[in-house]
């Protein structure tokens, strides 16, 4: 980790801040967060799962963040409060600020005249910004990033170095986008006439609410006729790929690796595990869980958690095992000529 | 949708142009194209599904593409036509004409001396042309876009932003490679010598035919010693990832996030479901369709669709029936042991 | 391939300088190495399976690597050693050596004053190098990609064109990073709290250890408290996804659209097939081999060969097993009630 000097704070500071209750010494100077195997006296850490009590005999944290029904758990200096993972995000952040560049438009930079960038903005070198865009106060565009004309990318939103947006597309407020994402290019629309495929013009926009994370690598195209929309505080991590007019409900998450094919519709505070697969044209409700993993091929219309996987097996048994499913129809058959022969001798 | 003024089409000036017959009002204009839900008076609507007949009775459109057997299906003024999507996709293609810059290489591209580039083809800032490389006459390298040295773009090719060409590859006439597209890099190949990989130097190219589009960020590895081959007319979607020496027929079409494995043959006018993953060293006909999520281990000889996804089910269920899958080798034990035993009672 | 004129080395030559025996003309000529279907005269092929053994009495090639069991199995100029794979991989290098830019910065690069960049290392047209960055002896960046502050590049290594590394990231010697690579964005780490999401900062790094490769769109994530680490001689292919705080074991070769969620621990010499999963917090001991396609879940202790893969069948046939593994408890029903009521007929 880096070894630039931090501020520091006391315990006492930092309930008053964020909420809580001290127990012990509310002076206790705290300069950085750590896990509990690994904390320094100055550090704070938290436990969150009741299955890590037996870490707090022996860690070396100068305090710690515990739930409410943990309060005794330890003697350490200690904020109890509601949900100490929440205040670990928090106090985490105040540690740790982002280290944003400076506003201005650096000198390798190329801004097109046409385009207008809040003064307190910041544009990397070789960034290009194309007619049109407007990029929103304290908005950061990274080195090598690309604006395509008229997108919009709103205030405090942050590209990091080697984004890509195409023209048109709309990024809501305090969104962060991954390098290697690309937002907008043409969704896989085309029709099959006399041997060719034809391209069907993506006509569509992409439009991303405020407070969206975006991981690194993760694609959204542009829809066909309207647009794709994620929703406010979605949060996508790496190598996503999201289809031409998907609608992501608000604050859903979904995992790394993960393919939402076209035109599906995920509802709000939905999670996806990784490598999960939606296909295309599906409604998927509010709050559903869907494992690692998992292909859903049709709608979901209740909350709940959903799985398809194979079970892992040392191969050998996997092949046994394959080759079973593969006839399981058989199987079926056989069951089916027991309970017949069965019943007959029943009657015998 | 951008708000650009759009030149507009009467209904007998499209059926003109593109095929079928005009029923009702040939004078109707039409501006844009729209699904039928949303369409207004000025635009274009089709249908394509018996099932979506009843919208027809609801939809605002101007006017309607429809196939020959649903030519009275509603009074809008119409085209009857053979292949509706089809006239769908070159009438929006017609309203919505691409976007192609003014060609010209920027002023902050960088074209080495040694590069030749048309003069009616346009290179964006920030654009890298190597020595040797050779660019077509209305291509387009997008802003940021690499090309390596000895690499051939196709007249009318198009590069978005952010696209990467290695070295030697020949990319073929009317290509479109969206963003975070890279071609050539190396092939996964190293030989196990005394507990270390050797990297086995991949000198093979990369080379793609005529009317190709690859969706952002897939990756297509150059060969190990022969090329890796993409034949005309292929599409690709977002993320995919094909391995060194695969050699993909024309006019397949690939769904986003799969997987194929180095030295794979695809056969012509596949299509391959998202999410697939295809092994390595295999041989898949002609015309194979591959649904989503399926890993294929071994070659496929015969046209037709081929599937291996484990079904969804809530959580509890599931976990159920995976324990059941686990131990399908004691079940058919079972099984066994009551053939048996019911043989021997029927002898009794 | 490239047609650029190369050095020829005799087959006597070769064996010096890698070891195994000549036998045959030792003074044939070798320009290039080939596969045994299309070697020419000047070329050296080579043999690592029996089963290719028909081959040798049809190849066109000059000479042939062979393992010591298989001298015998042509009359053409041979070299015989104990690991024809692993000879070819340093051969093909010796014939095709990598083109490696002139040392200097290119005038269009942007290099901060702050950082410090060997003499003998190359930085490419549009790269970015900012503040406190170190760039080690004949390392090569290669166009429009970004080092972020504080990071360290090793000796020799090779950046290609449009490789992202945010800041405080260390790289070892002899690292090859390929286009599209993303080393050090956030991970995914966040708490719910009343509805929101809020960013856990990511304070941790990647560290990557020597003479790892990295392909083509690979994200690997910084660590949330602590770092990132891949050992040394780890090969990852294409389009994989390492989470936050994962540490993978030195020589462990990973193929491409992998996804490894956070904090796993994966061992030494473990291979893990194309688009596998392995889900966060796990395990994974020491040369353990996981096929493609198959979900991890749990920790793996043992070494072997693990697989989950639902077997592929042509879709009318898996519409029908697949139906009956979502009944799988029904038929587990049934059999235990024939066994019941097979047991009672026994008694009758």
């Amino acid at each position: 980790m880096t070894e630039r000097i931090r501020e520091s704070f006391s315990l006492a500071e930092l309930a008053e801040r964020f909420g809580g209750t001290v127990i012990g010494d509310g002076a206790t100077r705290i300069r950085q967060v750590a896990p509990l195997e690994t904390a320094g006296p100055n550090e704070l850490s938290f436990l969150t799962n009741r299955k890590y009590h037996k870490l707090l005999s022996t860690t070396r944290a100068g305090a710690v963040l515990l739930p409410e029904g943990s309060a005794n758990a330890t003697q350490l200096p200690r904020i109890v409060c509601k949900n100490p993972y929440a205040s670990y995000a928090r106090i985490a952040s105040l540690i740790n600020p982002e280290d944003r560049p400076a506003p201005g438009i650096h000198p390798e930079a190329f801004v097109d005249a046409k385009a207008s960038v809040a003064a307190s903005a910041a544009i990397g070198a070789f960034a290009v910004i194309e007619s049109g865009v407007e990029v929103g106060e304290f908005a950061v565009i990274g080195p090598n990033s690309f604006v395509g004309r008229e997108a919009r990318i709103g205030a405090h939103t942050r590209l990091h170095a080697s984004v890509t947006i195409y023209h048109d597309c709309v990024i809501g407020e305090r969104v962060i986008l991954h390098s290697g994402v690309v937002i907008g290019a043409d969704g896989f629309g085309m029709a099959m006439d006399e041997g060719r495929w034809l391209k069907i013009p993506q006509i569509g926009r992409v439009v991303i609410g405020d407070d969206v994370e975006v991981g690194a690598s993760t694609t959204i195209d542009r829809g066909a006729l309207d647009d794709t929309v994620i929703e406010e505080g979605v949060k996508l991590d790496n190598q996503i790929q999201i289809g031409h007019n998907c609608h992501i409900g608000a604050h859903t998450a979904v995992a790394g690796c993960t393919g939402i094919a076209g035109s599906t519709r995920i509802g709000k505070y939905c999670m996806l595990g990784g490598s999960a697969m939606i296909s295309g044209h599906l409604t998927i409700a509010d709050s559903v869980v869907v494992s690692g993993g998992t292909l859903v091929a049709k709608s979901i219309t209740e909350p709940g958690t959903y799985t398809a996987v194979f079970p892992m097996q040392p191969h050998a048994q996997w092949l046994k095992n394959a080759a079973l499913v593969r006839h399981l129809d058989e199987l079926m058959r056989r069951v089916r000529d027991l309970e017949n022969e069965v019943k007959r001798l029943g009657r015998g």
